[in-house]
């Protein structure tokens, strides 16, 4: 992937909106960066990330990996907190391995586990980041 | 707008994954939330949201309203915590007027007043908020 001049990949052209500096970064573009794991391998993307409503705050990246045209795709939250951004891969780069991340928790289209209010802590839990929600 | 059991907008069958809780929002469910204005007129709605990389933070809020099909669009950005959501409107609330909007600092499609670093404490200054970044 090409870099522009600061850290955020280039527009692709899609977006006609370039909105990006040093501290900020557009929702839109967050969506769709490449996820890196151990070694480097791209083990995903980010689908979304989920924002606490009270604080602001980007609470956890919805990465999205498997699948065929959206088929038996799974979706895999982590905490926020475990992604770092890497200039020179052009995405996010977290510490597992794309292994642990087929174990770790997810879940299918139409599926909605946040509804569970003990969700969140086991996944901040699985990770081994403290929950602060 | 009809409104699902909590206080989030139903999916409107466009995005395969449902996700919500009381506490949490999907960043790409903000994307294209109307915001409504003093009296309760629909004033635009939410293009995308600048994220601070290092806090995680939403900051901005990106309005977009004029424009046909594209051209001749304007985007407002507004200090996030001018925003609230409102259940009964289903949507954002933010105590200006559409006039007060159009008169506020914006930018046209590939613009990015986000590289002047001041442009976020101009914001701040514009619509009376402090500048905590």
């Amino acid at each position: 992937m090409n870099m522009s001049d600061n850290e955020l990949p280039e527009n692709d052209g899609q977006d006609p909106v370039i909105t990006e500096s040093d501290r900020l970064i557009a929702s839109d573009r967050i969506e769709g960066t490449a996820v890196f794991g151990k070694n480097h391998e791209k083990i995903g993307s980010v689908y979304n990330f989920m924002v606490d409503k009270v604080s602001g705050k980007a609470s956890y990246a919805v990465m999205s990996f498997g699948g065929f045209l959206g088929i038996g795709e799974r979706y895999h939250p982590l905490p926020w907190d475990a992604l770092t951004y890497d200039v020179e891969l052009g995405g996010y780069r977290v510490d597992i391995s794309r292994e642990q991340l087929e174990e770790a928790p997810n879940f299918a289209a139409q599926e909605n586990p946040w509804g569970d209010p003990e969700y969140g802590r086991r996944l901040h839990s699985h990770y081994g980041y403290p929950y602060g929600l």
